[in-house]
């Protein structure tokens, strides 16, 4: 600031250098630092200068020094200044000075100078700090110095020239001011202001400001600062300077400042400026506000801006989180973001019920699965007991932007009592609760929320974003209304279409899907797949019209098969299965515990299920070939990209390629049309990444799986890490849970590898990623870098 | 064998290079194949000569051309070659010529020429070819001529010319040869032989010889033939020559040589030699012996000798396997090898129980669980429904070289009706069935069976190849009587010792365990610790007592919690550990409910245990230590590695080794004494690979535990992947089991990866593997390629 002209206080700056010389020096200082002229001006009654103290690093930090104001004050120094101003003024200097610097450099906590303030204050009857006079402020200093010789059993240094050694000792990068003095009776003051308003971004200065004060007053809560418009009346001539200074700050550092000031005797020093923190629609409106009054281009509004300011912007909120804090009852993981209110529920078909008589319900499971879904949809929000960041509770609420509190193991759920425990209290079905699923606490009772913030703004700063992004952004989306959403959102088509949750859509699908599970003869299988295959085809066609244009890519069918099973005890399962397909008792038991799996995440899932079971590829490729004929015909433009998901080997992409390229063909030659598609895989399995070359012989594109990745890669279920994820990361053994921000060091290493072995062998291989991972901010920065075309997300991400 | 000076029929070679030029130019002969000289020879019924073509790879290959001889004879030549010889010699030769023509180069099913002949015999009521008269042959040559006409709509081709080119079309590298004539009377025949029995590997020839045959007659069955000892009456002279023959011939290839001749008219013809296949015991027997003859050096004897030999070797196997082949009633996957025979038993409890009586049990389970190991220890032989080749059935009985076959999938077990049915069959508690766990039969009845064949032989071969080898070998071994074993069979240490098995030695021990998972409070945990520590201790006194001088190397506690429980329904469950601990039944439920899991193998196991539960550590860590002290004071030398885990990320291993380092220097004061100890990781994380340069800062050796690295990589559980694995390797998209043969495209490339960057961090690091592939042949030459220090398997392999 001093040097684009501005007032600010003289002073010297002791860099880094010197201090991480003085460190390796055996903390000496190194030679010439100290400087004979300045030390002079120090302990000169007549000429009593006093310097602030303050670590002057460029960016804040964990560990950096408070400010010391007044340093080089003592007895004989204070009795100078009291003869060259008054003397209260000069006691209250005193004593700020001593609290100050027995906090900083000998660590005496801060408390103990407030209780002798606040005895002080009790025993002379007053309630400000303003009105203890300066006698009062005199025997306040004494009060001051015994501390020192109580708690650390050292006497106070007297010697200004020992008082700025020490207090250089203690900082790492300092600066060292001559004073400036607030609190010089009512021609003075000091301040805080952003140049804008933060929270709103509006082009108005906003902060605070108080007559005759100094330092942290103003911050502090000692008194109540007066709003900053209030000093254009008082000290109209430094007004207008500040505002002056303002308009010049923000033109030099291009951004909203955050800025100290004091005015002592009607003149204005600035004491401090650095970029202002914001809220999301503050940092949206600012950014763009200054790209149109010409501050800065584009390219630096959109830096501007960070990831979780678009979060905040996208989720609803609650109006004031500081009011709920003493009902918040436990916390679990911020599984996906914004806030709910609801009534408690503890089974989805309750939830859908409740839902359709209008009432809002927050949905509490042990843990979700897929037969939860419809009513994880109808519910405001979800709660569950365990499960990670990305258990099945967190990925189907995050794909729909619905708030969820996961992995909350505070919380008992008994699904037939139909209550909720934690601890002593306990909830019941009915009762109102709010879940905050950005910072996971579940709160009591039904807060107040606000809608999404949307803005005029928000849509120009994205446009924005979409004229300099290389990316192409892409959306994980199974039903033509979600597809609708997506694209509306701005999707530049599907990256990840799932065929499995189309089987749970309707009870008919479903039953249909365990015949074909249940199948004995091959008969048998292909006449339930022949009643699914029109269910499929269908349901492809709504998200191909959805997505005219734009390519769809869709996974084949990954979950295990007993994932479509009924849940429940074992005699119940087969009950109901042998009621639901008319096949034996003893078959289905049979088949049943041939399905059963130790660890069905490395089980018969994926292509394997398509290898194993070539009937269910074919019937998947039909449905796909056949909508697209059919919605090409109505004028729909289809870009089909199939993907077969779990591929480690090349072998198997190359059984299924081929499986899905003979049905193209007999469809094609079926009905005397044609459609061009594209055939690819997921890379999800580590030891695909070192055959990526083998395996780009066959496919068209990759598109990473990180989360099963990251699950084969760290060897963490995504269902069970909750067990020890909490341990990890409160250890430090984990900085962040893998399934919410890529690795980069083990599963980067495997993309990476991934993506060299497949561009070399064919150049014009498609590469994107389709896991969660894809909406995380570091991790889609993780993508561009390792030069992916595309990522693919949930609609809301 | 011509260029060594031997009797062989003249004849020219016609290459595979000759062979690839004329697929290359569209099937043309190459310019100067086609010899005029040579070509005049044939057809002229004056000076008759007649050829064999044979396929003439250097190796046996599938698809290779059988053997045509006789050619060049048609109605005119044969009647030139009757005028010359007899009449019976050249109609014999020209049926046998219209059989191997046909059938090589026509593609005419022999069988179409043996039944004619079956019927000629059967008219003329004789029994043997060597009856019928040259007119009988005569009317036989007129109905083979008949077959081409009748099969394939051709005439036979009778300009010897034409049936020569067609004759070298058929083949690759072909072998053309004059005829020689074992069917020209009785001073002429046939034989094979090899140079040393192959069996046994006595030095004495070892063949079978026919008078008055020609070609395949020895080996087609149609006459039974002599042993070639008969050959020293009939025809002493040209027995001799074959005796020195093979003399020669050994010395000039330094092999048991698998040898044809024919005598014609006395005159001995050496028609082929190859390297003679042998059995293991031949094979370690011929090695040796040639080594003391002088004819080979140590190294080649060691080549000499294949791995399956060695194995065939060490376990007992089938009197006469050809005997039971109508009785195998279910095939399995060979998961141990060797052969049992025993009664079936349904549960581990009554394999015990009948074992204490002196009864051989079979025990046959859906799978075994780490609860079933004393009464799979009692077990002649384990037979599962369900696993794969690494199956916690396979792993185990491998281990102590028991027989096994797993994941016999055609097998249903009721445990509680204890019966074995398999379709139609049902098999009781109590019958008689043999395992093939080399093959993977299931047998029924009681099959004879020979011990494993240990020789002298053998032993000599063995310290060979200890003196040439690199890698040390040790062995994974979990009690002090195994450890006997191993050090017995030669292991230079333990490389893996699991902890876990100790838990399940007894009854108060699991109890104890039991106790510590269900704990409530720390204090219960440390106390049920606190009861485990002696045993442990117990059990690594042993230990170290048995491998005095040698290291140790100690895993950490790895299974998940769960796997200590108790199995069933859950109620049971519950009321067994109420029982058991004497904790209530709700916080017994409570327990049992959080530690189950939805992918056992990605959850809280490994070192993810000894950091949620650092007192498990400190138990196992104190342990090892005090026993290490006491056998040490005893004068026993011990060298304990203590091996951590499921290491993923740099900071679990430095956590445990810190923990472990802290129990030491406890330890070593309360003792007042010192022992000098490594410690070190597992590397069986992908991710673990991709910092083991991080990693190895806190590790003294890797171990690669390449089972979880395989599961991992592929994403293939081992517990489930028989689901898919058959159709696999039947479909071709797997070459191999990668649970059995070391996957090196992928778990290859982590293993490189993880050397590559763990040594370059620490030069002085020691790596070896502990998982089965440690015993595989073909997974241990990676190995050594790799640059591993050892390689640790189970005591037999």
């Amino acid at each position: 600031m001093a040097s684009i002209g501005l007032s600010v206080p003289p002073g010297l700056t002791i860099s880094t250098e010197a201090c991480r010389e003085y460190l390796l020096n055996g903390k000496k200082l190194p030679d010439g630092l100290w400087d004979e002229e300045m030390s002079a001006f120090l302990g000169d009654p007549t000429k009593p200068l006093l310097l602030s103290i303050r670590s002057g690093p460029a960016i804040s930090m964990p560990g950096m020094m408070d400010t010391i104001l007044n340093l080089g004050l003592n007895d004989e120094l204070v009795a100078g200044l009291a003869l060259k101003s008054e003397d209260r003024f000069a006691y209250d200097s005193y004593r700020r000075f001593l609290d100050m610097f027995g906090d900083v450099v000998l660590g005496i906590s801060h408390c103990s100078y407030e209780k002798k303030l606040e005895n002080l204050k009790d025993t002379k009857g007053v309630d400000n700090d303003t009105d203890l006079s300066a006698s009062d402020l005199k025997d306040l200093v004494e009060e001051y110095k015994k501390i020192y010789v109580e708690v650390k059993g050292v006497e106070f240094p007297s010697d200004p020239k020992k008082q700025l050694e020490l207090a250089i000792k203690a900082g790492t990068a300092v600066n060292i001011q001559c004073m400036v003095f607030g609190n010089m009776g009512n021609s003075s003051g000091t301040g805080v202001l952003f140049t804008r308003n933060p929270s709103t971004g509006d082009k108005k200065l906003y902060g605070e400001f108080l007559i005759n004060a100094q330092g942290e007053d103003v911050v502090s809560g000692i008194r109540t600062p007066q709003h900053l418009d209030s000093m254009k009346d008082c000290l109209p001539e430094a007004y207008n300077e500040l505002v002056e200074n303002c308009k010049i700050l923000e033109a030099h550092y291009k951004d909203m400042m955050d800025i100290e000031f004091t005015v002592q005797e009607n003149k204005l020093w600035m004491l401090q400026c650095r970029t202002g923190k914001r809220t999301g629609a503050g940092a949206v409106k600012i950014a763009v506000d200054m790209v149109n009054e010409g501050l800065i281009d584009k390219r630096s509004a959109i830096n501007m801006v960070e990831p979780q300011h678009l979060d905040q912007l996208l989720h609803p909120q609650f109006n004031n989180p500081s009011a709920y804090k003493d009902k918040v009852v436990a916390m679990g993981l911020p599984a996906s973001p914004g806030a709910a209110v609801g009534q408690v529920v503890f089974s989805a078909e309750d939830a859908e019920v409740w839902h359709a008589e209008g009432k809002h319900v927050i949905l509490v499971r042990t843990e979700t699965s897929a037969e939860d879904v419809g009513g994880m949809h109808a519910a405001a929000g979800i709660l569950t007991a365990r499960g990670g960041m990305t258990s099945h509770a967190a990925v189907v609420a995050h794909g729909w932007g619905k708030c969820c509190v996961s992995g909350c193991s505070d919380v008992q759920v008994d699904d037939t009592g139909k209550i909720l425990v934690i601890d002593d209290l306990v909830i019941k079905e009915g009762e109102w609760i709010s879940l905050n699923g950005s910072t996971g606490e579940v709160i009591l009772g039904k807060q107040l929320l606000s809608p999404p913030p949307l803005s005029k703004d928000l849509e120009t700063f994205m446009s924005w974003t979409d004229e300099m992004r290389h990316l192409k952004v892409m959306a994980n989306v199974d039903t033509p209304e979600d597809a609708a959403t997506a694209r509306k959102n701005g999707a530049q088509g599907i990256g990840l279409c799932r065929t499995e949750h189309m089987f749970f859509a309707s009870e008919e699908r479903i039953k249909f899907m365990r015949k074909m599970i249940m199948a004995v003869t091959p008969e048998q299988r292909k006449a339930a797949l022949n009643v699914l295959l029109p269910f499929q085809r269908s349901d492809f066609e709504g998200i191909f019209r959805a997505m005219d244009g734009l390519p769809v890519t869709i996974r084949l069918l990954d979950p295990p098969l007993h994932e479509f099973l009924p849940e429940g005890h074992i005699e119940d399962i087969v009950s109901d299965l042998t009621a639901e397909t008319g096949i034996s008792q003893e078959e289905v038991l049979a088949k049943v515990e041939k399905l059963s799996e130790v660890n069905p995440m490395l089980g018969l899932r994926g292509c394997r299920l398509g290898i194993s079971c070539p009937e269910l590829t074919e019937m998947q490729a039909r449905a796909i070939f056949e909508a697209s004929l059919l919605v090409s015909k109505e004028g729909t433009t289809v870009h089909p990209e199939i993907m077969v998901p779990l591929v480690g080997t090349p072998q198997e992409l190359e059984n299924q390629v081929t499986l899905i390229r003979s049905v193209a063909k007999k469809v094609f030659s079926e009905t005397s049309s044609f459609i061009s598609y594209e055939v690819g895989t997921m890379i999800e399995v580590p030891r695909a990444c070192f055959v990526a070359d083998e395996i780009a012989e066959n496919a068209e594109f990759f598109s990473f799986g990180t989360n099963d990745l990251t699950q084969m890669a760290f060897g963490y279920s995504r269902d069970d890490v909750g067990m020890f994820l909490p341990t990890y990361l409160s250890e430090g053994i984990l900085q962040t849970d893998p399934f919410e921000v890529l690795d980069r060091k083990g599963v980067g290493e495997l993309i990476k590898i991934a993506i060299e072995k497949g561009r070399k062998a064919k150049p014009s291989l498609k590469v994107g990623i389709c896991g969660e991972h894809g909406g995380e901010p570091s991790s889609v920065a993780f993508f561009a870098e390792a030069g992916l075309d595309y990522v693919s997300c949930s609609p809301f991400r």
